[in-house]
């Protein structure tokens, strides 16, 4: 199989390491603001994938957000980084309310999720009445995970109610996870349009029910792609899709060539028998998530390109141990696998993007020529 | 189902965070000590599961070693804290060799790891004459991932004699992976024999090819636990063992009482009608190790405790995404499955230990009691 030479300034890396092209990522970016702008609906790009401001202010329509974030951790970062519209997207614990109020009383206007009268109570007793702390309802679309049903009136009412005096009801909001199994076209839109019913039904009961709902929001990276209309929707959220992974190019959400982020590995062992190369980027580097096992083409733990960033087609790393990753699949080796000199650089691109980059703790960014023109830290933490 | 109160200083941390329950490491440090030092063998316990100082000086038969280490990251922070006999246990690609050498003339006393030719000419060209790098054939014992087979006397020489003069023959290394698979006291003790005769065999090679093999190294935490001979044998390496893990509970060489190592978390949501709730530790508190999906128990992504480290029983993470876990399992919920209010503080012991720790930057130490004793940061990185 024909490796590319390898670019200097990857030649020069320390390995493993986590790459992005930057143009890559700005054609992803560009994709998916051009589509909701096109649609008229607003965008909080959740910052949980990237973890890093200089991809962030790339991501965000203003260069104070509105994003959003899963942690704590991201919201302070994001915070000290000039980002003071934000949404905290996971359910609240009631220990964590007292960070809130400190974010808020700094500046960033932060809201927190929620999907039970409990909660609620607790943001009543946590928040300062004079700056009560927005919430939004979780609202469950699919059964994925969490959130209140759509049609449950007197529950999200309940909520709402109790919101008071700390907090106040900001809106809903709701995440399609279940569209990470919808395949082919139809039923990506169909997962789309079910999510956009659900939480505007949703709005549309707390109205009825005398509460404002300014905040109408859905997120998903696959349903942001395919949705059809946004009618009563006012934010999308969605993260993955800054540097796609083999999942969503699994889902089809996007290509092979659409994926920004890569890690360098070395070829550090050969077994020629067998028919593998061994690289020194193991789950510690790629992350153990196996996303495509269940889809219609398992691609392993990553796929390999050389160090170009062109794909070795067929070659997979199909198993990792903490340091080292097997590469296996078709090539000019004796038994026909891979058999590439030792200090070789391959490039593997991840299963699961958000994985892979939390193993990290910055990116080398390169352009298209592989050479490195950046290297930007990513934040994190709880 | 029951949960008793939560002690104090667990009310105190955010979640999710890292437990270590001191007495437990201790109790496991001891058992293998105490195993080798009754058989007389060496013992360099792996760094790699701890990666900190603080359990690097309780699990280390002196100050300065010897420890072994798979990453150089993990070498340059070991010598920075004063362990100066290192074995560098993942195959040396060439391009890391000059900060071996570097190590070196500052007085760390490492060994790389190798199985071609190729790299013992890398090692040759790139080591110091005057000091040249103790290499450590890898001995194939088991067909899991790499190395030379035992009796392949041609390559064995090979390597020996293209190591001249920036490398010398340091001595055989093996590490039985497949032993992971081995079910059964009978099956074990097998591998862990097998393990000790390739490697014998190994040296013996050499050492009538006119080699010196000063180091005869087997390890993994299975078979350190249940060899019966380390005839020949010079020294053991482990590092699982420290915290041990559900996958090793499940083969047999811990019991769950073991367990060291746990991540706090606290309960976000609750869905009665479907039996589950959600906690605020993700994959990114947990990773997304499956060790034991291939077991005869599957424990998902880990069992549940209560704040107290009472196994509450039954209860499974039995899905992840970034930042949630679903807990399920019997319970007093109306519909069977547990049921915690929101706030209420879990314990969840992982399914493997490495994997979990990486995931964070520190251990909050504790007693028995559930007090914090200390906080002891974790190194890391390539």
């Amino acid at each position: 199989m024909h490796v590319l030479p390898i670019p200097p300034d990857l030649r020069a890396l320390p390995t493993p390491c986590l790459l992005l092209d930057e143009a890559r990522m700005g054609r992803n970016i560009d994709r998916l603001r051009g589509r909701l702008r096109t649609a008229g609906v607003g965008f909080s790009p959740h910052l949980k994938t990237a973890r890093c401001l200089e991809v962030a202010r790339r991501l965000m329509t203003g260069p104070h957000g509105p994003a959003t974030v899963a942690t704590l951790g991201e919201a302070e970062a994001a915070a000290a980084g000039g980002i003071t519209r934000l949404t905290y997207a996971v359910g609240i614990a009631p220990d964590k309310l007292e960070r809130v109020t400190v974010l808020r009383r700094r500046g960033t206007d932060i809201a927190v999720l929620l999907d039970s009268v409990e909660q609620a109570r607790a943001v009543a007793a946590a928040g300062d009445p004079a700056d009560p702390v927005p919430a939004l309802v979780e609202i469950d679309c699919d059964g994925h995970r969490s959130g209140v049903r759509p049609g449950d009136a007197d529950l999200l009412a309940a909520i709402a109610r109790a919101l008071t005096p700390g907090g106040r009801l900001g809106g809903v909001l709701t995440h399609a996870g279940e569209s990470y199994e919808a395949r082919g076209r139809a039923a990506l839109e169909a997962a789309a349009e079910n999510e956009r019913r659900s939480v505007v039904l949703a709005a549309d009961v707390l109205r009825q029910a005398g509460q404002a709902c300014p905040v109408v929001s859905v997120g998903s990276t696959p349903t942001a792609h395919f949705a059809k209309s946004f009618e009563g929707v006012t934010e999308v959220r969605a993260g993955a899709f800054v540097f796609f992974d083999l999942v969503q190019a699994g889902i089809g959400v996007c290509g092979l060539e659409d994926i920004a982020l890569s890690v360098l590995a070395t070829v550090i062992g050969r077994n020629r028998e067998k028919g593998r190369v061994i690289v020194d980027a193991g789950w510690t580097a790629l992350s153990s998530d196996r996303g495509t096992a269940t889809q219609a083409v398992d691609r392993g733990f990553g796929l390999v390109c050389d160090a170009s960033g062109r794909l070795l087609p067929g070659l997979t790393v199909t198993a990792l141990n903490q340091e080292h990753g097997l590469v296996t699949g078709p090539g000019a080796g004796p038994w026909g696998g891979p058999d590439f000199p030792i200090g070789t650089r391959l490039r593997i691109l991840p299963s699961h993007a958000c994985a892979t980059a939390a193993q990290h703790d910055r990116y080398h960014v390169i352009d298209a020529a592989g050479a490195v023109v950046a290297e930007w830290p990513r934040f994190g933490g709880w």
